[in-house]
């Protein structure tokens, strides 16, 4: 099933919506890095569901446990295995799969590629799977270090679209929108979304500065064209651009080139990537967010059993915008990815 | 310098702008399918350069020649090589680097990763390094077969939008453009700007037909994850969206979801693929295409001797609008990344 | 650390002796297999410490847990997690790490490799590692099905070489010895060197009944090299025969070529394989096992905190002979290889 | 068919017996590597065929043409393809198939895999598909650089045995025998054989030095793992000893195991590798080599065609002897797989 991610800095997820648990090894970590179970609770508990009026009301603890590659807080060239178990997975709904594909869902491709019919939570193609991600991508940004630093925030929920980006504001909204001036705007959206049994799509920017110039592998593992494959293997995402994006789509060459001085670059239409390696500018990255698949909401679909036309309604706990725990996923996958380049750059040797 | 592809159906390219040749090694093909070199031929002339007033001049015969994996006009199993020899390359400009890092272009970043100064017509980064994907997308679409479809145009050029698409139209216009009606538009935006000095940016449509459900390697190589890699991966690509792409920012999800019904989708905003497998519906994706870097007006940058500011001009043979060419290589890598995902197919085992 | 192994059928293998526990994640699996914690771990109590005189007293009860993957006790075609937790770690020990590098254990290069100075019972290189090994190995069998047969025995421990093989007998015997007539012999042997505070080293013969012809990828990937890669990976592994090993060195082509004709081959000498890929024969491959590192006698070394010289002593709970266990592990690695290259195989397509 | 071998130094080979040509592209070369043909011709004559009485008299130029990867005589990071064109391959021959299968060869493992009846000169299986693997050796032992040297030679031809190994002797030695007392009766023994139209076997030792110490990659990707992979995927290749290799089996850890003093190991059983990284000491291996296949005696196999049996003799150009051209396969195949792991190492970081 493909859950491995990486060359040199190798992430491998398992982990279902039902079953024991969910989790991560990740290999190719140098030896020597401060790592204990608190640095990785961090940064779960932000994507956690069970946290605000906007997100899933299922209540998982998500406490981490790392299973090796430790030895006394310090990393040791082992692979670091860590796991999240579920705790609140309504093990009494799980001896019923669902009869109906869920519009919106992986539930007819995963039937129609594993003849699995629709399992609890979604199986493999839950959200949980995600935890595995971020788990990974805490020990991506500690190979980094502290000078790369990653900020996220929505910039855009259903009919909201920031003006402008706070990165600070971000972090403490319950969107995480990035447009102080149009933040309680964008939790109307919301708040009407939810009062209609609906959901609502989003747009984020993601911003990651000081990683420095010289980092890539050209030719197919780009820079920019991993963190697109990262990204866009992320549930919601349908779309990402990077630096100017489709707005290049209007512009000239004489405008579009990012001028190149004594100081530095006069601008960064670019994003901070050419020829698929870093130029030591900012990384930018916007990417598209659909609105969650399941809504409260009658739907047409098909019987998984019979093939027959039916009408549902998705029960369940879900957000009803995926923006903010996007963010944290979206960050981690790009935390991977620049920690999997960085540690395969390979320096010239003069024979 | 990662110039492998793919995990079933490997493709692997060499070559730069100077040098005897460029060219693939294709892996993975099974045997049995017919293959000669005017089939690769055919594709390979609608990248070629010198072919209208709107790409470059370079005069390249580009000649293919199979060097290995065939018997009789037929596959064997073993891998294809190809080569195109590189025949106008202006052999005495390549005694000399060019001594200053062209914007928009490769040259800083290749300089900051393998500290070469900028190679003749940009080395590895040019635009000669698609003639093997080109072939080793014909190949793909030999394994995929006629039932799997792929169109692609230009749906935007500069300021002008193409409101609907005609695929057929598009395959005959020097622009590839996708609309009729505003085809000749297109045209003066690129002859615009021509006069100008300046190149032009533009935006592409793909869409597939035929690909059967059920083909796509869920978590880290979904369908969706490798199009994006594969696409992102070429020259100037700055953005690629699947389906409904960003404008499911602003949507619902009572909009965003396609109902199933007894006969089929109700809508295609997924554009053709859920949880990273495919439906069996029409495969669609949007890709943003910068402008050339490559103008010929005065542009700031700096000394790639001594660091010193400088201006310059590029002279030189360049396309005014990459898209046309781009189309090409896009389905190119859109084939691969098909033929790769259904030849590691693999049928469920009851024990 | 490069803890994956395999391509269409991925194991992935993490723990030390140390730390909460060892495990693996297998992906690949196609849907459909039945799949219990049972399953498992009639395998794992093959290679379990603390069974017979001749393995290590420590005593774990190396009960397996499926964290993922099922449903039902069916795979689903995702991961499949299992972890066995370290009960029995002595954990009183661990807050002191050893000052001496062992001679013939990994405590040399990992502190060349990592910086790593010793750690309790070996860390990443202790045989708990293996425990992963075997529990991928039994997904593997389950994917190749009952029709696909494996043998293992002891052929050789110390100066005890079997002259023949009863593969039934072997499996009743602690030291798995393949020769019911010298079986006492070997046991013998075996207590001699453990009276001496000594270990002793063994071959082993593997044997696949079963397996169809057609199967490896040739060039690299061959079935041999595959076997030889993954077997050589086991601890303790010096070295690889397949069918006729290092008896062809003096043998002739008219003698070693193995006859075909209408009712098969008329002799085995490539041991089931030619050119990389399976003839449909039995594959017989010997391997070479080396004595216990681990001997409690005095032994000459350095320190591993001054580089000064020192005589240790090794204590422990050790094997005094590897074989019986190697046989679990060397098997599984075999099922693994297998199993990997037949799911990989692709069939030919005429267009 | 799998024709890409490591992961950092990537190797991809090409090439048929039939067919314009083989060849390689070598990815991952830091730039800065001097490299010309003439570096890479020099290896290349070593394996060349129609160079003395004892290896096959089909008459190859075998020139070597750099198609991509240097500028100016230097590596610039890209990947590096190279052609030999096939010049003497009695295309007369080839419009005919052969039509059964030659013992001991993979025509029929290839039929079974691939629905190719047998391909003229073996096709893919042709030793010609070596000329790549060598090439690629050259440029392994540019990137790990003079200090690490590499010495292989026969050490058995048949019946005859040598005693002890004269390097520099072998370099001269048309069998590349290593033992100047044995050397003549080693040629009488593969004079014998070739009077009764038969073939003979071999045993090769390999020896490195100066590889430094802590280069591998435990788990998996052991560096003797990787040896004996790279190694069992020569074609002739049956059997793989790393150190003491088989002679473990009668051995005792007291005997065994290498004691470590101040200066340095005491013995090197090992044969330099511990846990799968290097010691630092001397890595050495044996490699059984089988006696060539094609044998111009009546022999019994199977119709191609019919299935039926049928009496054949094995017609065209042999070596009597594979080991001295074998010599120079193994040695290429190990500098790949040192490189590679040279390249891959990790430093420890300190967060």
């Amino acid at each position: 099933m493909s859950s491995s991610f990486g060359k040199n800095f190798v992430v491998t997820t398992f982990g279902e919506s039902h079953g024991n648990g969910v989790g991560v090894i990740v290999d190719g970590i140098p030896a020597g890095i401060k790592l204990t179970e608190e640095d990785v609770q961090v940064e779960l508990d932000k994507r956690r569901p069970g946290t605000s009026a906007f997100v899933s009301p299922r209540n998982e603890a998500d406490k981490v446990e790392i299973l090796s590659g430790t030895f006394k807080g310090e990393t040791i060239g082992s692979p670091v295995a860590m796991m999240v178990r579920n705790t609140n997975a309504r093990s009494g709904d799980y001896d019923n799969i669902r009869d109906y594909f869920r519009p919106g869902h992986a539930d007819f491709t995963y039937y129609k590629r594993y003849g699995t019919t629709p399992l609890p939570g979604g199986g493999r193609s839950s959200g949980r799977e995600t935890i595995g991600r971020v788990t990974g991508g805490v020990i991506a940004r500690l190979i980094l270090g502290e000078s790369v630093q990653f900020n996220s925030c929505s910039t855009r929920i259903g009919q909201v679209e920031g003006k402008r980006i706070d990165w600070e504001f971000a972090k403490g909204h319950p969107l995480r929108f990035g447009d102080p001036d149009l933040a309680d705007q964008a939790i109307e959206e919301v708040k009407d979304a939810m009062q209609r049994h609906d959901s609502v799509g989003g747009k984020l920017a993601l911003n990651i500065k000081g990683f420095p110039a010289g980092i890539g592998d050209p030719a197919f593992r780009k820079l920019d064209a991993l963190l697109a494959m990262g990204i866009m293997s992320v549930g919601a995402v349908k779309g990402v651009e990077i630096g100017a994006g489709f707005n290049v789509c209007s512009s000239y060459g004489s405008v579009n080139n990012d001028p190149i001085t004594e100081d530095g670059f006069g601008s960064n239409n670019a994003g901070g990537i050419l020829g698929g390696i870093s130029t030591g500018q900012d990384i930018n990255i916007n990417v598209a967010i659909k609105p969650t698949s399941s809504i409260m909401s009658e739907q047409n679909t098909i019987s998984a059993v019979d093939g027959k036309n039916k009408v549902i309604e998705v029960v369940g706990r879900h957000d009803p915008c995926l923006c903010p725990r996007a963010c944290v996923v979206v960050e981690a996958m790009a935390a991977m990815v620049l920690a999997d380049l960085y540690l395969g750059k390979i320096e010239a040797i003069k024979n």
